[in-house]
C-alpha cells in the first residue's frame, strides 16, 4: 500500500503539472495473486509459494502501469486458481461465496475497493465471480492479452480477464493491455483495433439465445431474470432469436476438463513432487488425476476442442453475440466451494471472447449477469453490444456494505 | 503405370509444341505410399488400408505434378512409416536392408528407377535410407513443405522429405513444393527464397563436426570414411572445427520417442480399436505403449524438445552446417529390421533442416553418407553447402545391378 500511496502522490503531482502518464493515469487497480508483481509477494493462494516475491511484473500488470494505473495490491485467489477456496466473502452477502478462482478480484471491484481488477479464466474464473459480485467482466480471445508472468493453470486455456464497473472501463483495460508480446508464445499478432472508439458505435444488436444446456439448465429464478432482461432488450430494439448448438457440443466439457487436468499436472509436476504435503485437497486431486490421463486421450481432447470450435464458429457469424445467463444460480451460500463454471467452460475451451454485464437480482438480492459470446478477435463489436445492453439494463448498484 | 505413360506422351507432345509445364516437365518421380495420390492405391504398407484409393493428391504430390513431374507410382514403406519392414531390398546388396521407413523411395532412386522420390521423416526415415542406398536427400525445416494428404505418424515431428541423385535436384524439388498451404495447420508462412539460385553461390563452408554422441558412436569403418571425407573437404578449403553439444542434449532422444509414441497412439486409436488384428507387431507395440504414457509426460517431452532447441540454435549460428555421419553403420545385413535412426532423430525432433550427401563406401561396397544440419529455414544456404561438399566428394556411382 505504501508503494501505491507514493505512486498516487506522483500521479497527483504530475497532473498538477499537466502531465498525463496515459489513459489510466492514477486509476487504482488490483491484480489476482497469480500475476507476477515486481517487489510484491505473489503466492497464488498456496502455501507452496509462501513468501515468493517476483522480480518483474506480468505483462498485463506492466502495461496497466505504463498506462498510468496504480497497482493497489494483490487479490485473493483460490489455490493456484483452481477450486480450493480463498478466504474471500461476497460483498452482497457475506455468507455467500464470491465465486472463484478470481475471488478477490470480483469482491474488490464489487465492493468498490478498486476501480478495476485483473483476473484470469481457465474454465469459468473471471465471468462467474464477476456475475456473483455484480460487476462487468471481459475474457478476451485466447492470445489477445499476454499471459506472460501469470502463473499457469492450463496454458492452452489460460486467459487474462478484466473486471470493472462498466463496459467502458473494460474497453479501456483491454485497449492498453492487448497486443503481441513476444514473451508469451501464445500471444497473438492480430492487429489491435480501437476498442474504446467502437463503444461510440453502439446499436441494437442481433442476439442469439442458447436454451439447450444453458437457459434450460439455469434455476427458475435465474431463468426468470434472464428472460425479463431479454424482453427489455428486445423492447429496446434488439433482435433476439433462439440459436441451437451443434449436436456434439456437450463433448467440449470432457475435452475441457481432460485438457485442464493434464496441463495442470504438467505445470505442477516438479513442485508437487517436492511439496505434495503443502497442496490443498482439490488442486492435489487435479494434479494426481492429471498424471493418470494417457497422452493420446489428451491429444484427442484437443481434437474435440478444435472440432467443436469449427462447428460453433458459423453460428457466431449470424449474430452479434450469443447470450446465456452467466451462471446457472446466484452465488451459492457458504464459503467451502466457489460455484459452478459450467456456463463459462465451453467458451474458455474454445478461446472465444466473452463479456458479462449485470442484468438484475435474485429474490434475496444477489446480483445476476448476462453472458455474451462473440467471434474470435471480435472484442470491439462484443464490447459495443455489451455497452448497448448495459445502457438498457443499467449498471449494478453498489452493495449495501 | 498406364497413367504415367499417358502423362509422359502428353509431356512429349507439349514439348514438341514448345510448351513447358514447369521446371520439372516430364521428370518421373515416385511417392512413398503414405502420400495420398488421386486414383492410386495408398496403403501405407498396412493391411489395415488395403485397397484404399484417395480422391485427391497430397499437396507435395500435387505441386510436383503442377511443376510438370510425372508420378510413376507409389513406393513401399514400412507399416505406417514406422518399423515393420517393407518387402524392399538394398540395390547395392540385395541381402541388406534399404533402411526405412522410406524404403522404396531410397531403393527406387538408388537403383535409378526414378529420378526423384518423396519420402517422409518422423525420426530418421528419409536421410537414413537415402544414405544406405547411396543417394542425396533433404529433410526441410518443420512446416516448410506441407504435410497435407500425408498419412501422419506423429504430427509434431512429421516432415516431407526428398531423395534424388544430386543436391541440385533436391533444390529443384524443394523449390516447387515449399510454401504455405492453408490445408496443413503446421505449414509455415515463411517466405520461399530462390533455392536453386542459391546453389550458384557455393563457397567453402564452415563446418562444425559433432564427435560426442555421433562420430564417437559410429563404427570404425564409418568413422574412417567420415574422417577421410572431412579431410578432403578441409583440403579443398572448408573450415572444419569440432563443436560440443549442450550438456543435456541426450534428453532429446527420450523426448522424441515419448512424443512419437503418444501422437502415434492418438493417430491410430480409432483404427486400432477396430482392426488391431491387422496391425503388425512393431506398430502395434508403439500404439499400445503410446496409450500408457501419461499426458503430463507427453507435455514435458514437448518442453524438453523446446529447451534443447533453444540451446542448440546458437551453435548453428557459428557455422554453415553441423556435420555427422548420416548413420552409425552401413546398411545392416538382413531384411527383418531397417537400421538405427539415432543420428537423425534429434534433428527431426528439433525441426531443423538436414541433408545427406554420399561420401564414400564401406569395405564391402555399401554407400555411406555425410549429414549436414542447419538453422531453421536456412535450406538455401544448407543446399549451397551440401552442393559444395558434393563437388568435392563426388556423386555416388550407380550400383551394379
Amino acid at each position: 500500500m505504501d508503494g501505491a500511496r507514493a505512486a498516487a502522490r506522483r500521479c497527483t503531482e504530475e497532473l498538477a503539472r499537466g502531465e498525463l502518464r496515459g489513459p489510466l493515469h492514477g486509476v487504482p487497480f488490483g491484480a489476482k495473486d497469480i500475476f507476477y508483481s515486481a517487489g510484491l509477494r505473489t503466492e497464488a493462494g498456496s502455501r507452496v509459494l509462501a513468501g515468493f516475491v517476483p522480480a518483474y511484473d506480468a505483462t498485463a500488470v506492466a502495461r496497466l502501469k505504463a498506462a498510468g494505473a496504480i497497482l493497489l495490491g494483490k487479490l485473493h485467489t483460490t489455490e493456484f486458481a483452481t477450486f480450493d477456496p480463498a478466504p474471500t466473502h461476497n460483498p452482497w452477502n457475506l455468507e455467500h461465496t464470491p465465486g472463484g478462482s478470481s475471488s478477490g478480484s470480483a469482491a474488490a471491484v464489487g465492493a468498490r475497493m478498486a476501480a478495476a481488477a485483473l483476473g484470469s479464466q481457465t474454465a469459468g474464473s473471471t465471468l462467474r465471480p464477476a456475475s456473483y459480485c455484480g460487476v462487468a467482466a471481459l475474457k478476451p480471445t485466447y492470445g489477445r492479452v499476454s499471459a506472460y508472468g501469470v502463473i499457469p493453470v492450463a496454458w492452452t486455456q489460460d486467459h487474462v480477464g478484466f473486471m470493472a464497473r462498466s463496459v467502458e472501463d473494460l474497453a479501456l483495460l483491454l485497449q492498453v493491455t492487448a497486443g503481441h508480446d513476444p514473451a508469451d508464445p501464445n500471444s497473438s499478432t492480430e492487429r489491435v483495433p480501437d476498442y474504446t472508439g467502437a463503444l461510440t458505435r453502439r446499436r441494437a444488436p442481433r442476439l442469439g439465445v442458447l436454451h439447450q444446456g444453458f437457459l434450460d439448465r439455469a434455476d427458475a429464478e435465474v431463468a426468470r431474470v434472464t428472460n425479463d432482461a431479454l424482453a427489455r432488450l428486445e423492447r429496446s430494439g434488439a433482435s433476439v432469436e433462439a440459436v441451437k448448438l451443434p449436436a456434439h457440443f456437450e463433448t467440449v466439457y470432457a475435452a475441457c476438463w481432460t485438457t485442464v487436468l493434464v496441463e495442470a499436472a504438467a505445470v505442477h509436476a516438479d513442485l508437487y513432487r517436492r511439496h505434495a504435503d503443502l497442496y490443498r485437497p482439490r488442486i492435489r486431486e487435479m494434479v494426481e488425476l492429471g498424471t493418470l490421463v494417457p497422452g493420446d486421450l489428451y491429444l484427442r481432447a484437443l481434437r474435440v476442442r478444435g472440432r467443436v470450435r469449427r462447428e460453433v464458429l458459423p453460428l457466431l457469424e449470424r449474430v452479434d453475440a450469443l447470450v446465456t445467463p452467466t451462471t446457472p444460480t446466484p452465488a451459492p451460500a457458504g464459503l467451502a466451494a466457489t460455484g459452478d463454471p459450467v456456463f463459462q467452460a465451453p467458451w474458455t475451451a474454445l478461446g472465444l471472447p466473452t463479456v458479462t454485464v449485470p442484468c438484475g437480482h435474485s429474490g434475496s438480492g444477489l446480483p445476476l449477469g448476462l453472458q455474451l459470446i462473440a467471434r474470435p478477435f471480435a472484442e470491439a463489436s462484443l464490447l459495443a453490444t455489451a455497452g448497448w445492453c448495459e445502457d438498457v439494463l443499467g449498471r449494478a448498484p453498489a452493495p449495501a456494505l
